[in-house]
């Protein structure tokens, strides 16, 4: 199906310089190679424009702007910045100041004067924002296509979708555009574009990274996250962006979990063909499942309906409410703005009354309880990141239904108060991208990271 | 108007033993003076007996279990038992095992197999479980009037309400019956109990004591209480009843804030007539915190507006359908076994919708960050426990409305995620009993008891 022998080098466009594309190569690049960060900014306009019209960009900062920016870089020097010269995209639900911040609503688009909290962490560090990524409009879908900015392709092609919410900036890493880009990930938006992109997306627990300057989605629930082509990158970013955000009641603090030397591995039980899962990519799955447990320390078989029974409340549950809370007053006067297919979804949230959704919240905090015992028997859960994959026009045959397929095994996540990392995992037998996720309890973000790096492989079989 | 001579010392009746009515003092007497279980038990029984129809009680333990109990830990000794013969008394909405629970609803009667996980730590640690105390309907009110089992009366007299809802377990332990009773606590009915008999009571973190085996009123919120007529004696009661429940997917673990030398107090900077303050409350409640004020580290004075906006959430926001969630199916077969004041309140419930409750919950989580910075630059905040006191009469007269403004100054604390502990605090220039709370963030438990040790004047001025 699709071209296999795609690999992440082919995603640089040989006709720019040679400036690496990952954030620590770049960085020996600024310390030793005697790179400069307008050099880098020079190379960064050439593959935007080589790209052309991907639909990965709603607005990008000005030449002018990026080559001042990297001038003040250049003059200020590295030291103390953890992220000298490193250029970075934003999901477009995420403020950065100066640009407009539309959500992929073009009604809704108006230009903040501030940076929001993450960005302000990135731009204090030394990176340079680049631009604002596409999103399904009010990052409502995990499928890349609900955007009037145009439906993003996964750089692996054959009309396959970029997933979402995230689209453009997941795109936007993956095809070395950029080594880092924020998305949001409330359902799974910055899993599912990681897993058919075939790179790293890191959701890290609730409130760890600050969401003030974020547009709402479901408010208690959004998550900043992060996307890169491989895990340091993931962890110096993360190393960054976490910490108190005084702008945020959301934002919390807690004690990390150290990582384990040899982590014990959980696995579901009862993955198949009801999930959406498709026969090749449980058999993918089933292999690099097969590696990490012979890499783990221990390996616990479990039912995973405790985390489909979580997740069913996300969009068929009370929490869609939480959506319409967020825009009631947009819709009121919009109505006509917003895609047909996203107010649908989010529309449904007034069909649940206050005592459902106190029972709901009573019976996810025993689902919570069952995930605590999880966690206590092991220490990470490997899942497939998405149970199967879509071209565009299938996802245009059924919008609705298969987007719910795409997140069968992220949308749990928040409502759990979990983290996750989304790590690629080679393909398919037919040539389909595999992404891996391994899922660990709040706070267990540097955990994870180390976990994935034990017990996933990397190259093929 | 009360009469201020009344003191712990008198509530004892004089014809039974000499049994002490602390658990320190009871915890010597069998260390050190030759005291056994056995004698606490009849002298136990005789104070029962003397205090009458006084509906402190819904059921007793037979006597004979009583004094099997006494015999087994006589025969067994005290040893690595911090609770060794220590009567208590348990409010009707937490289980005993093989006495009925009716949380004040004769109808919802039934006998469980098994204790309350609290119940099950108390008796553990070598308590003697006396009872089931009588409460408002449900632990919906705070008057200690709506029961079935009649409206109990402070031990203070004059007609003055206990308040509520676990009216009888304060009235036990004020009234000397017992030196610990458990109570609940979501909008107060632990604290303001504890403030219309001159006693301590303890509302600690949501979560820390375990809610097994409690009927639920608002399950997210619900707090098991401890009431004693010391603070030491509620520090000891904390110790056996704090940690993990694994039967209440509500239990937590945290950190506890350890005590400060000398606390940062906050004071309120805004109280008055508009919350139900009275005149010679508000004088008296000034006076403690002078007082308080000159022992503190240094003083901040704060609006409390934060504090009454989150409270209101609670029976006038949609969290009171929280309460309906748990009715619902008892009220659709027993509508009619229900008090219609109760049944009034809880079936406001079902006008709120999904909507509206994510939108109270956001602006919850608003408020809650304003605590996190009071707290960032206080320990402590002294408020008064009630903002006046009414007689058995007067809420006969306004049963909701007076409800209302007993709870103005604690409904607050369970939906902020604070902690609490309501302490006496002498009387009134007009007679009437004035109790104060220090509030804390979760788990300052350890420093609440020595705040309120170290800031409040015991001696009535």
């Amino acid at each position: 199906m699709l071209d296999t022998k795609r690999s992440t080098i082919d995603k640089v466009p040989t006709e720019t310089t040679a400036v690496p594309t990952g954030i620590a190569a770049l960085l020996a690049g600024y310390r030793e190679g005697g790179l400069q960060v307008r050099t880098t900014v020079e190379a960064l306009l050439e593959r935007i424009a080589a790209r052309g019209e991907d639909g990965v960009w709603i607005s990008v900062a000005s030449a002018s702007t990026l080559r001042a920016r990297a001038a003040e870089l250049d003059a200020r020097g590295a030291a103390g910045l953890p992220l000298f010269g490193v250029p970075v995209a934003v999901k477009d639900n995420i403020d950065v100041a100066g640009l407009p911040t539309t959500a992929a609503c073009p009604a809704f688009a108006r230009v903040p004067d501030r940076d929001a909290g993450a960005v302000r962490r990135l731009r204090d560090a030394g990176a340079l924002v680049v631009g604002k990524t596409n999103l399904d409009q009010f990052a409502t879908g995990l499928t890349g296509q609900r955007s009037p900015y145009g439906g993003c392709e996964s750089v692996f092609g054959g009309d396959l979708i970029s997933g979402g919410s995230s689209s453009g900036s997941a795109v936007a890493v993956a095809a070395g555009l950029v080594p880092v880009a924020l998305g949001t990930d409330t359902a799974g938006s910055g899993r599912v574009p990681a897993a058919l992109n075939g790179i790293v997306g890191l959701k890290p627990t609730r409130g760890l990274i600050g969401t003030s300057g974020v547009v709402p989605a479901c408010r208690s629930l959004d998550c900043v996250s992060v996307f890169t082509t491989d895990l340091g990158d993931a962890a110096s970013v993360l190393a960054v962006l976490a910490g108190p955000d005084p702008d945020d009641p959301w934002s919390r603090t807690g004690v990390p979990l150290p990582p384990v030397a040899a982590p014990r591995l959980a696995l579901p039980a009862d993955l198949g063909p009801a999930d959406g899962l498709d026969q090749a990519m449980g058999a993918r799955f089933d292999e690099v499942a097969s590696v990490a447990a012979g890499r783990a320390a221990g390996v616990v078989h479990t039912p995973v309906d405790a985390l489909r029974e979580a997740g069913d409340l996300l969009y068929d549950g009370p929490w869609v409410a939480e959506r319409l809370a967020a825009l009631t007053g947009f819709l009121a006067d919009h109505r006509d703005d917003v895609l047909p297919v996203t107010r649908a979804v989010i529309e449904r949230g007034s069909g649940y009354d206050a005592v459902a959704t106190f029972r709901a919240r009573h019976r996810l905090q025993e689902l919570r309880a069952w995930c605590r015992g999880l966690f206590v028997r092991a220490d990470v859960l490997l899942l497939p990141t998405v149970p199967t994959t879509f071209t565009r026009a299938e996802i245009a045959a059924d919008p609705v239904g298969r987007n719910a397929v795409l997140g069968r095994y992220t949308q749990f996540t928040n409502l759990l108060d979990l983290a996750a990392v989304a790590v690629p995992a080679g393909f398919t037998a037919d040539g389909r991208p595999c992404g891996v996720t391994l899922v660990g309890p709040a706070f267990s973000e540097t955990r994870l990271l180390a976990a994935a790096a034990a017990l996933v492989p990397v190259e093929v079989p």
